[in-house]
């Protein structure tokens, strides 16, 4: 099986370049100059020749951070394996690395067994896992060194939410020094949980029930605060470290701080904290539901520091932390207590053209584009160059994007399932129009021609970012 | 009872300037000019007359944290209030803030009813006492207001000694909180006590158990990170901060930080911490154990950073954390395991000394130790302008200084009740020639006239450093 | 002559007391508490009382910056002497420091002298003086050893108008080196003027004439730059540096991080920074010009920088730059080109005023006026404690301030020769209601009594601000 | 004419991966995995088989700060464009950019025009210039329009040595003004040389002629002020800043700064300043002549700052500033004044082998070594994607490099045209095997086979680094 896309401008997180894309089966064979012999009689051979003229021709997406069917208070993430892959491919990403958890009281493997089943079978889009430790013991730091093995090479704690995912500073400690045994990365939750319970408590105890006192309840300091103190456990245990969903100018400082020293500090940000604000929390009524996540959306200066942090590479990734609740039933769970409403909110769809968007403005460059939705989540999670490029023998996962057509986002019109869109009338200028899996066109003219089973399991090497 | 101090130096944290202080009953009446025939007149009909000829005539000396006769790990620290106290004033200080503890499972005032009755009638220095928040309860937060009006306006918290004195983020915040509604002061002992028992456990299960992992299993950054926890909770609460014997660059970093930023947070450090290195602590066999306190002393280079601290304000006293145990069976309760050293040194008698002599080798100004002594813990504490000022009304609390004197240090000579000195051997220059407590000569001639119950307690008013 | 001011509250840098102040001839006596034996006694036999009760007691406003009857662009500031020092001491301050200039071509000495003469038997208020260097030679820093001598021991410089005043790099490194030397304290005025002057003509050429193009053709960054320049410097040189009329936040910054560095920086803001901005100078017309002032006024947003740099100390000093130009027929000389508006604006009547009712505002504590008025410039600029301290045996210049009376500020009221005010209908609390220089009374009950030659010359000593 | 590079690993700034390098004619048509038909095909139609086995395949060496022939002092540089080119290509370096010098009194394209000629035909790496602005003028500022059109899109301005180079800030904002308006960059020679003058003047007066004191007359912190100076005027300007041959750790942090806070500010540092320190100079004698250059060798901790500054990208570029002096004969003009020895060091052959040294002891990943040498210097002046890596289109510079050999550096075996080694005697890793200029092989089996001429001039693009 022979392809070549042809005619289009190939962006990669170095260069824009007018060239054709030679794929051969699943794995991308050359890229080489548009009139060339080489390039003539491939096209001449190949079994299908994909049109790419006027568009882009890039990596398919990667998105690092994402909790299908995750449970979370009674519920479940919204979205299971086979509809939150497929929205992901309609969006041109490819891949997708996943939380699988560790049952309070059980293995590890259990936790990443019962998320192989989910997911076996039913992905659009290739899908790795990394692994939330709920529980940092004897047990669970010895399957660390097993996990990496198998290709779960990254492990999540989280310094809020006691009694649920908490670790206290010496767990972290030890489960880092694990980590910086086997190469492995500690990826944090960096929010003062223990802090912010008491000001939760507080604020019900005066009577604030509704959903901007989630915002309220969470101050930027406090992860500012979490992510120094992330910092500092890493260095005593000499290992690499990297912060999820970092949403505040005070966390963003602290690991531009720590990158100055030139300490192994990662962090990535979200779409919705780079484009929404706690404006949204301020809504009438009970409509802030819809935009609880935590960390919370933070005051709009905030965003200013965050995009600057992706133009000075103080922020390496952007990864959607897509954890989408219906509105009806799910988020009105907390309808008279914010501290009840499911945190999350739906965005696995809307990544790369949020971003492409902020490329037509100028906030950043095509190439940064690409490195920040493809390359290095990519690199950064042991997945390049089979992912994040389109390179010889990498894996032929490609998006063909048309940067000039516009598009109004919402709930009628979008493949999650969920019944809102965060970013509901939003009109935004870029979409994917052919994407392939592996070689396998999977969207084509506006429709979705794949099939659940056509994502496969990644076993992920070691992060490339500590090189 | 008129007396005058005659022909001195008189040097405060403003000046030094050639002056008589005149003395009525307890309290200063005011300083005069030499020469003037208010002061002559004033001579003329004194009581008494101090000669100050050639000396300096400073504020008697305030250590704002001492902890005598102090529980610690089945033992009490060795010097009495009696003890304590009288080698107090043969070092120039007359004035302590000592320590009490709340009791698990018992009240704040419990606590300081029993310090209260240690001390009564033993004092050879007049006495106040901050106040330790053992557990942070809606009862113990409610009593805080009570001790404030009883003169007890200063609360501590520990972030080391899970079990002991341990109080979590949450309840940290709850204290501090409380204490920025009634203008109290929260103390921080700041070290991430829970990453460092991980330490600990670690390196006695690789064996390692003499004096010096006392310091490698207390690395600075980790009292960097408390440091800058205690900072970010203070900020959510909008309260003050007092960062007790501060000994690391980087926890000085991090409170000279937020002074620039205008917060509120101050820091005293501890002639150990200026003097001392883990230099001491590396010693042959069991020797390091007289070293053993926490924070642990640091490397050489921490010395620097700590003297500048001193120059730029970003340190705003001295104290001596005196809790001294006798190497002879208070020490040796560790000699298998470091753990079990009991934590403290010995030093109320040296304060005045040390930094009196490094200012005589240029690294303050004399005015600049009178502030560090005396001036600035008075008014951190809420005793200025009644102690730490030599001004017209004020307590006449006097030191008559001779800053000529040499003498080497050590546990032969010293007044403490312990049975080693950590500068055993030093040379020093200056001494405490003539003390004055409440108008009373106490020392005078190389002899102690002074009696137990000289010192009184001291009910402190808040802060003067919050202005 | 005895003289007793009985009743009031004492405020030094460092306390507010209830106190009486005894006064023998020029000089303080003591201040002793009141209803003691000893206060009501010298009272009894006092030639004066002044009766101060409901009233602050303070020191003499010390102006450590003002330039009455200076010579700029063909024109004279328009107080002299006379008018300037009478003003001052209406507004409470009782000690100028003037600047006199060396001519180009010709000695310090040939300045000095011009300037000495200019002052002699005019003054209300005693006076110093700083040495501009217009023109630094082997001659000019030869002499800088003997003014030492003679009492002028600061020396200024500037980085802007090339031609006049500027000194090269290369030039100011030789001054600062010189100072080191002899003790003195070099004083900076801190604008890149070689690129400003580029800004100038660009905007000339553009057609931008008008008062605001002062502001927009004097960046701060420039300023910024400027600060960072003279404290590189003077760390050369060994030098300690006094940085100017500081206007800019990313001056202070620099300031700032050297003072967290030891280095011995020092900076003066001056009121018409902390209380105007930018606002005034874009305002109709040619009205702007009144504000016309360098560095220019800045954006508001710098103000709360500033007021953080007063209260963190790394501002210590405030004063005025009083060089007032009368809005007619000297400002107007710049109606067709901002650049050639006189530089300058009144104030040295309004300073403790203003910075009184910010006090009163809760910006600054009362200690921190004194401060900041009187006692630092006192410090830094060798006149301590003779000036800036009410203590036994300094000057007698003393200010009894009523904090309750309201004014409004404007060109009918106050006494500056210049008919425009800065502050026009500013209401302010707070006013000088008995003033005294030397032990003279030379303000009461709304008039003023003394006469030209009150002040007198002062040879100042070196700065005790270095330490 | 056909060619394949066979069997090697392919480095770039991104990865490592296995692959065969196909070129036709002067460019890279495709990068191939091996054991793919398209491998094997073109493999066996190619007219030549370059074997790689064993070896990295990288792009040439792209040295962006060469001195040939360059007048100095009345000598010129000791290498010819023939001699300097051929040496480049013997250590894998392909492409230089030289500095074309505006003669004082003359017009851009005078200095052009006479370095072109000096070029063409001689080299043997493909060259292009930057052009150093000795005059500021509106006639020059004028002719950079024209030069950015004719491929020479970066101009160089120094802050020091006044009446040769040396530009005012006034005439440094201004061609930062023009830069900024077409989007040439403005690269900066960093250091104070009015205050260096004088201390040079202030040395050579005490008798200090020795070359160490070239060191100390020009310490690290005039380096730092002039980067601060120069990234602040580039500020107010709005334009880039490339700050040359970087060697203090005070430089670093200012630029450091810059890029934290999104500045498009650039530097580059040089081996010498990794490798080597002012020990050198300090050395017996006269010997220290032989590493005198500007800025000068700094003390040993600079270095790790440096390299620091390497791995976090706040330095992107290593470039040699080749400008050798014979020892005999050129430094020697400087025996008894260190101000009179000829600035610059030999260096334009050791670059790639002494940063592949440093990969091999870990200081930097091998894809880094190749951004630093290559990618990064190319796309940072213009070159990008034709230099600076192996991809579909880009011109076929390849270096076959052999890690594993093992070679001492000295005067004896290196090729360049001057009497001396920095690095005489020095072991280091690494050669570079066979060197492709264009597709043509220049460089094999230990011969040069290429001839002069076979370099071009290069018409540069606008930067990429400005993104």
């Amino acid at each position: 099986m022979r392809l070549i896309v042809r005619g289009g401008t190939v962006i990669s997180a170095q260069q824009e370049v007018r060239a054709e894309v030679l794929v051969e089966g699943e794995r991308v064979l050359a890229v080489a100059p548009p009139d060339t012999e080489l390039a003539r009689s491939f096209a001449a051979a190949a079994d299908r020749v994909v049109e790419a003229a006027g568009r882009y021709v890039i990596p398919g997406g990667v998105d690092a951070h994402t909790h299908m069917e995750m449970p979370f208070g009674g519920t479940f993430a919204a979205d299971s394996f086979e509809t939150g892959t497929r929205a992901a491919v309609w969006g041109g990403t490819t891949t997708i690395v996943d939380f699988a958890i560790q049952p309070r009281g059980g293995s590890l493997h259990q936790g990443l067994e019962g998320w192989l089943a989910r997911a076996e079978g039913r992905c659009a889009a290739d899908y790795g896992f990394h692994m939330i430790l709920s529980e940092v013991t004897d047990a669970s730091l010895a399957e660390m060194d097993r996990l990496v093995e198998e290709g779960v090479t990254s492990f999540k704690l989280f310094m809020a939410y006691p009694g649920v995912f908490y670790a206290t500073d010496g767990e972290i400690l030890r489960a880092m020094q694990r980590a910086a045994g086997i190469g492995a990365l500690i990826q944090m939750h960096a929010e003062n949980g223990i802090a912010i319970d008491q000001l939760v408590l507080q604020a019900l105890a005066r009577g604030e029930r509704s959903p901007k006192f989630h915002g309220s309840t969470r101050p930027a300091v406090l992860e500012g605060e979490a992510t120094h103190r992330a910092i500092a456990l890493a260095r005593v245990a000499g290992a690499p470290l990297y912060v999820v969903h970092l949403s505040a100018a005070e966390a963003l400082a602290e690991v531009a701080d720590a990158r100055d020293r030139g300490e192994p500090v990662f962090a990535e940000t979200c779409p919705q904290y780079l484009f929404l604000s706690d404006d949204e929390l301020a809504g009438d009524g009970f409509e802030g539901a819809k935009f609880v996540c935590s960390p919370p959306l933070r005051p709009r200066a905030h965003q200013a520091a965050l995009w600057r942090g992706l133009r000075t590479d103080d922020l390496q990734v952007v990864a959607t932390d897509h954890c989408p609740f219906c509105f009806r039933e799910q988020k009105e769970l907390g309808r008279d207590d914010f501290s009840k409403i499911p945190n999350g909110l739906p965005g696995v769809e809307h990544r790369l053209d949020l971003l492409h968007h902020a490329a037509t403005e100028g906030r950043i460059p095509l190439t940064r584009w690409v490195e920040l939705v493809s390359t290095a989540p990519a690199r950064m999670f042991g997945l390049f160059p089979r992912k994040g490029t389109i390179g010889p023998g990498s894996d032929a996962d490609i998006v063909v994007y048309d940067p000039s057509r516009s598009r109004t986002l919402g709930a009628a019109t979008h493949h999650m399932a969920v019944d809102y869109s965060c970013y509901e009338g939003l009109r935004v200028k870029g979409a994917a129009e052919t994407v392939l899996v592996r070689g396998r066109v999977v969207l084509e003219g506006g429709r979705y021609v794949g099939r659940p089973g056509d994502g496969r399991f990644l076993a992920r090497g070691l992060s490339r970012a500590l090189g």
